[in-house]
């Protein structure tokens, strides 16, 4: 069956996005991992489990400004029955406690510093009053109250983070205060970007008639990085076979391929049927809308994707099965890294059984939470579509649509990246 | 009122967050703008309105595979009447068309070729036979159907985004698509971070007894990249009033700065005496839970953020006053791009009246819907509080806790970064 025939035809039969998937992922191995100093971290997916070197805090230390004391000192203490307690110094931040407290004894001690030995707990500053050496405690303290023990946020060998985990600032500060420094985490995956297509100009060339702005290479690449990985992009190709080839032969020196198809495919798409020469063929045809025209190869352990070329299309294709590809190589815990919110459907949107629908939506805020608001479908060329959606929701291939008031699961596009 | 008297008396009064955020925020302007490559852009927010120069798509183009037709020559096709066109050649992509379509005729055409002079629809090739030069054609068409317009996308003048819109792959590949190459977006605001204590340890080195890792300087710039700032470290500065003063005239060589205490402050908190000299304090302590002994300073138009020194608050309190001031630099059109989700509070939590509280909770998924699971409170240095968190719900000042099964609002961390 060559490219022309499938695409002059339609496809004969689509693949569901399920099976798809499955196929897919089931053939990707993980990337191996590199060393890299925790301030640099950020956003990396962490290559195998962390243990803490040391319990933090490493010293038992005051949680309070306030007064280290022998808690049974206080029992019994009031506002009207304060107990005195005499101030023999005070505990200074940043070194070892230099004086003991005993019986009838307090130290000044402020937040962080570490208790002196015999206290047992700190009295807050606002249930005090001082003069000079005389101290009045106006309320008891529990042995241990307003002390932060030693090894109580982590302890000595245990594990603070698990592989796959992806670097918050959060977890960066863990590292750090356990006296990690540098960090294993997952090779960021090496992506080949090719566009085909004789219809094709640079983003700096005006078009003339017929022609497009290849746009899709700089679209997956910024796909790619949001994503994890690491693009490369190779450039654009005219539809000949020579050329083609030449891509190929480029593009599977990386971890992964992801070309995409100018505005058109049509009969000059020679890019399956090579593709097919080289490796194995999974997927031709998803049962989606829009990204129907996904392929997708395998090239021994490289997986090759030939999105479609519309835009939409590829950004939909890209996200539904390029971007889980990454996430898995990356060893990353969660496949899907974007954030799903609960809304209503503003309005009706049909959709056909056997199929899975992407329908983009906007967020509005309502009082009674969000409403999803569906945008003008208007096909897979429209940009504005994504530009002007929050996000997109899935028709499953068993639902004919989806009824305005009805509930739904959003999936918000990526936002906060640096 | 000392810096000293302050911390061993407590705070006589505590501003509100909106109060804060209100003082803050009326006085901080926009940076200015850069210019920089659309490619490059991911991430920025936009500087002024972009208007396309011109049509997208810039001429009338076939959305379908299919064949070029007049519609009027179909009215009445059906399975068992198919109408009968003779087809004259095919429009080639990515070039002029050669050829005109009269009655009675088609053209081959694919998914993205310019539509020939006089046709006005494209016949899909599933509702089509050929044999030769004869085609058959089963379903009719309208005038207008499977064409994208020219101008459908984006109308030349039309504006495509707006000032404060930040930059995802969809407005990139939007502006690319325009023929827009290079963008102005906000400058990055740099944004000075110090930390002061003489407790505090560089990352290398192991801390003695009292002695604490200096980490937040990393939490911080980290922080301020996911917001969208260019971090500036200055390193770690011991408690004495030359030193401070050093790094106080250093940081406001930026457009912001960041101090953070080291985990304890108390009597040895010279710094906001030595702010407070060189410009206007505007908030000393704010009732939160974590992040209270937050300071606000302006030096001139710039400001100055003294944060808590537990891991814990200094983060929370970023979140809540540095992050929107940097959003509002970068004339964000969201000042908080954090994600908001529903959520069902999996046990009671108690709060105090006056204060406003930002819980730590995890988030699991159930049938129905997200639950919040708040996590050990434990104090604002038990960094895994934060590890372990998706997000934070808030406690609204006028609220004395959240009661099992409520329903609340989960601010999801900032978590896809590259």
């Amino acid at each position: 069956m060559t490219a022309h025939s499938v695409r002059m035809r339609g496809f004969t039969r689509y693949t569901t996005v399920e099976d798809a998937l499955n196929r897919l992922l089931a053939r990707i191995g993980r990337v191996g991992p590199e060393t890299v100093p925790v301030t640099e971290s950020l956003g990396r997916i962490v290559y195998e489990d962390v243990y803490s070197p040391r319990d933090v805090p490493h010293f038992d230390r005051s949680a309070m400004d306030g007064y280290a004391v022998i808690a049974e000192d206080t029992f019994g203490a009031s506002q009207h029955n304060p107990v005195k307690l005499r101030v023999i110094g005070e505990v200074a931040v940043g070194k070892p406690p230099s004086l003991e407290v005993a019986r009838g004894e307090a130290a000044q001690i402020a937040t962080g510093a570490p208790i002196p030995p015999r206290a047992d707990a700190v009295v807050m500053v606002e249930y005090t009053k001082r003069v000079n050496d005389e101290l009045e405690v106006f309320s008891p303290v529990t042995p241990g109250q307003n002390i932060s023990k030693r090894g109580e946020d982590v302890r000595k060998g245990q594990r603070i983070l698990s592989s796959g985990r992806q670097i918050r600032p959060q977890e960066e500060t863990m590292l750090l205060q356990c006296g990690i420094t540098e960090v294993r985490v997952a090779k960021k995956p090496r992506v080949a970007i090719a566009s085909t297509g004789n219809e094709l100009v640079d983003i700096q060339t005006p078009p003339g008639l017929g022609q497009v702005v290849g746009t899709n290479s700089y679209t997956i690449a910024s796909l790619v990085r949001v994503y994890g990985g690491q693009p490369e992009i190779l450039g654009l190709f005219p539809d000949n076979p020579e050329e083609i080839e030449k891509a190929i032969d480029d593009a599977l020196k990386y971890d992964m391929a992801v070309f995409s198809g100018g505005t058109s495919v049509g009969k000059y798409d020679y890019l399956p049927d090579l593709l097919k020469e080289k490796g194995d063929m999974i997927i031709h045809g998803v049962a989606t809308k829009p990204g129907s025209p996904t392929a997708i190869f395998f090239h021994r352990d490289k997986p090759v994707f030939c999105l479609p070329g519309y835009p939409v299309a590829t950004m939909i294709a890209f996200t539904v099965f390029v971007a889980p590809a990454i996430r898995k190589m990356l060893g990353a815990e969660r496949l899907d890294p974007r954030v799903f919110v609960e809304a209503k459907m503003s309005r009706k949107v049909a959709s056909k059984l056997g199929r899975r629908d992407f329908i983009r939506v906007k967020i509005e805020e309502t009082a009674e939470g969000y409403l999803a608001v569906p945008l003008r479908a208007g096909g897979s060329g429209i940009v504005s579509s994504m530009v002007n959606a929050d996000g997109m929701v899935e028709i499953p291939e068993n639902v004919e649509g989806i009824n305005e008031g009805e509930r739904v699961r959003v999936a918000l596009f990526p936002h906060l990246v640096v």
